[in-house]
């Protein structure tokens, strides 16, 4: 089983440094210690363990390490920055495996552009060699990129040439779209197996920058200083410690202290329920700091991230998950209130945005979500995302009318979905006053007020309650579960494109595509052929 | 051999009357005339070939009828409006030709709404029985729905509870981007395979009104004689003709007035040449409209367009295109001139919108294409967007510096892609200064020129002419079919997405996965299984 926590003196192919402002991420990927032994990570080549620590390294240097201001990524292997995705681990790898690695390899990349746009945290990417295909990825997903000019090293993306397949993080997308590289130069230059080198790769905007070997260390020390000199974040620490999160984990659930995934194998189902907390919390930047990563909606946004991403890739035949809620709805919405007031404040800017990205692991979650809203329930503020992030909701319509909703400020903007809209915005996309008007909307919703205000989908009453929902679990359990993906990855989505869409809907989409045709799987396909003797043999016929 | 050339008095699946300024399009395919004789077209289901009919039709009422101001879309079946594509159809068909048909009908459906944009002819789906997946699919292209309220008709996307499938030409999109339709109803309704009627289905946002049986007739005529007034079309004709193009029709080439295609089946390559009139063009309205289906520019883009659509469909294995013109080079820009000083007559305003979508046609066309820019070509102004569309431009630079390109008003704006930008604009994406620069450019740029403007890709000397471009189609031509169309659909349409390119980035390509996996087309697939006994086996994992 994959897991996900990991932490610095445990990294056995990144090296994390600090000085001062400045943090150095070094690529030294350990050939032997793949996730797997069926391959060997040559020439710095990555499999999802080593993204596993990057994504690691990320998070503790948001909220451990206020004090630096950029990150400089690079490599201690001489003249390779990175060569990539390793080649084998892909060939050995089933086509739900090769696509959740891509997914998460992306998300990863994403979250180093969230920093810069968000925490003003400033990346440079310094390539000291030979940078290909998923190496060059990452430093596309940072603000500069230096390159050594040696007359070896270049940048490239031979994937389509070498491989059949395309760039699947988000290289194809952030060439033409955030580099503003000139789509014809794009064509011819992800069709180079041996890429583009200096002068001409600055030329290109393919890199920023390109020196020679012996003033490269220097130009690279200069310019990130230049770069944490930009950035707004704290000038010294402390920060806060994230510490393991150890859920209990049986055969059937994983348990943790906010949150409880409970599976149903045989029916393919699973439950997720988030516990709001209890008690008196934490409502001022010194006691947030105080609580570290106790403080409830960090810990419980950590948690439900870590239970997502383990049903990704340990539980692949579970279609269809239940999320509920509950315990103490108005603590949420005392914390909510706490976190939109002291948004500026470092510690709680970095929660808000770690909640606003697990959100989004949610949305691109290739499982079917329902939410079942019922007595007892938490679905406030910024819980009741997770309702608005469903693919439907279900309220249960008591005669009491104690069952209830409600909104918060963290539904007003803090908590935006890949297409730059709320996930309200997203729901009433040409409504723009009724956003307004249910934002300004005093207290609760009863299950009749949401219904009406299309806050959920159905708010059956206790006659049709049990059968309408076991119903609606059972029908969507049954349904293809390729025709299920493909359904959400659209109607998820209404409304604006973004650079982040785009890589998930449009790149994606052609890559997995194109993981599924025998040209690059099949026996004689690209990707097998790879690295042994003979060369693929292709169905020529375009489609 | 599939051709795409027809006419009213030919259509076997539409009938297409006239009153005043209305047209009726009316659906009453004939089981037996299906393109192939292994299904029957049940139900006003649909094939390529009914497609081909209303795609014609959708011309010739731009043409041939100006005075017509909405477009009633109905059926003569009764109790059925239309069943969508033909399962049986769809199962028989190759993955290339299901992509191949998805991307012809997803193409006329936004012809209806380029002719309502652009034309201001209203379209006015009259949906008088049941109205199924595809068949929704062509209602929701049209600016209104009107649904009969008989206690039967629904509106319904089965395609995913039923086939495994996506609905294949936009629907998915169109529900939640065009019409509004909330997110999670969205995602309830495209799991229902009975659809939703009536009230529901109005209050649901899919239908704009519905009415009994009893008033509907007399509903859509109010409602179509209401949008008609709306039209800024002209009051009255004549307009002009549509003729056969009638190509010379050989093995290895395809014969036109204006353009050439042949065929190179041993490299898999094809050349395709545009040659550019000669002598007085016509230079008012009145001579536009004498002159007729004659006047070059309809005339070249029509045989361009034919090209096209055969080079899809019956030559599946042709993946490299090069593109050259030859001729006048004068004469294209003095008709661009007269098309940009003319576009509010509304034949000139239909030649440049042709012209427009024909454009489109290419950069959505599965293919690599590649400009060769030599002496004696004409790639001035609306011609020179051939090589703004191609992947890549290669300019011979010659000594005597007689070789040039010419920019004219049809490159600033008529000419937009399917992202909303025009070809200059989406190559200098972060440029907008450079692109105005370049259209205030006097004259003609030689290859120097152009290369250092960044209007062509390569522009290589004499010495190394012939090899550069020999080895540039000889690369591409041995890539992976699969991986140059993921990149080609990636890097053509940098910058803002819309309507449009989402659904052919993020729909098609999803559905084009879809397509491809054991859950829809394998022995025990959804879309192999249905209407025979037993049920689809899945496979669960989701990805």
């Amino acid at each position: 089983m994959i897991t996900f926590d990991t932490r610095p003196d445990r990294y056995k192919h990144w090296k994390l440094t600090f000085d001062g402002p400045l943090a150095t991420l070094s690529m030294d990927v350990r050939e032997d210690a793949g996730l797997s032994p069926d391959y060997k990570l040559k020439l710095n080549s990555y499999d999802l363990g080593v993204d596993i620590e990057l994504a690691d390294a990320l998070q503790r240097i948001r909220f451990e390490h206020p004090e630096v201001h950029a990150v400089v990524i690079t490599s201690l292997k001489e003249r390779i920055f990175c060569a990539g995705a390793n080649i084998m681990m892909l060939r050995g790898s089933s086509h739900g495996a090769k696509v959740n690695f891509c997914k998460y390899t992306n998300e990863t990349r994403l979250a180093i552009e969230d920093a810069s746009a968000h925490s003003g945290l400033k990346f440079l990417a310094a390539l000291n060699g030979i940078c290909a295909g998923g190496g060059y990825e990452l430093a596309l997903a940072c603000d500069e990129i230096l390159l050594v000019d040696d007359g070896n090293s270049a940048v490239s993306l031979p994937e389509a040439p070498l491989l059949g397949v395309l760039p699947g993080t988000g290289g194809l997308t952030r060439v033409v779209d955030k580099r503003h590289v000139r789509r014809d130069l794009a064509d011819f230059f992800s069709t180079l197996v041996e890429g583009v080198k200096g002068k001409r790769a600055v030329e290109w905007k393919l890199v920023d920058a390109a020196y020679p070997t012996s003033k490269f260390k220097e130009a690279v020390a200069k310019r990130a200083r230049e770069l944490a000199a930009m950035s707004h974040r704290p000038a010294s620490g402390p920060g806060i410690t994230l510490n393991p999160l150890n859920p209990t984990v049986t055969d059937g659930a994983l348990t943790y202290s906010a949150v409880t995934l409970t599976i149903n194998r045989d029916k393919r189902t699973a439950d997720l329920t988030v516990h709001a907390p209890s008690g008196q919390q934490p409502a001022t930047p010194d006691d947030i700091l105080k609580a570290g990563d106790q403080f409830w909606p960090l810990r419980a946004f950590r948690e439900l991230d870590d239970a997502l991403l383990r049903l990704r890739i340990n539980e692949p035949e579970i279609g269809t998950v239940v999320i509920r809620t509950d315990g103490d709805r108005d603590a949420v919405l005392a914390i909510d209130r706490t976190l939109a007031a002291h948004r500026s404040h470092w510690l709680v800017g970095e929660i808000v945005a770690f909640m606003r990205r697990t959100l989004k692991r949610l949305d691109l979650t290739a499982r079917s979500f329902f939410a079942f809203i019922e007595p007892g329930s938490a679905f406030a503020g910024s819980l009741f995302e997770l309702a608005l992030a469903a693919d439907r909701s279900y309220m249960f319509h008591d005669d009491a009318e104690e069952n209830v909703i409600a909104l918060s400020p963290m539904n007003a903007g803090p908590l935006t979905m890949s297409n730059g809209l709320t996930r309200l915005e997203t729901r009433f996309l040409d409504e723009k006053g009724k956003v307004q008007e249910l934002l300004a909307h005093d207290g609760p919703f009863n299950a009749g007020e949401a219904e009406d205000a299309g806050l959920v989908t159905f708010a059956p009453d206790e006659i049709d309650w049990d059968d309408e929902i076991r119903l609606a679990v059972e029908a969507r359990a049954a349904f293809s579960p390729d025709a299920m993906t493909g359904l959400e990855a659209n109607l998820r989505f209404p409304g604006p494109e973004t650079m982040e869409t785009k890589i998930f809907g449009r790149l994606t989409a052609w890559q997995n595509w194109i993981f599924q045709r025998p040209n690059a799987v099949g026996d004689k396909g690209a990707l097998k052929v790879y690295g042994q003797q003979g060369r693929p043999e292709f169905d020529w016929k375009r489609t």
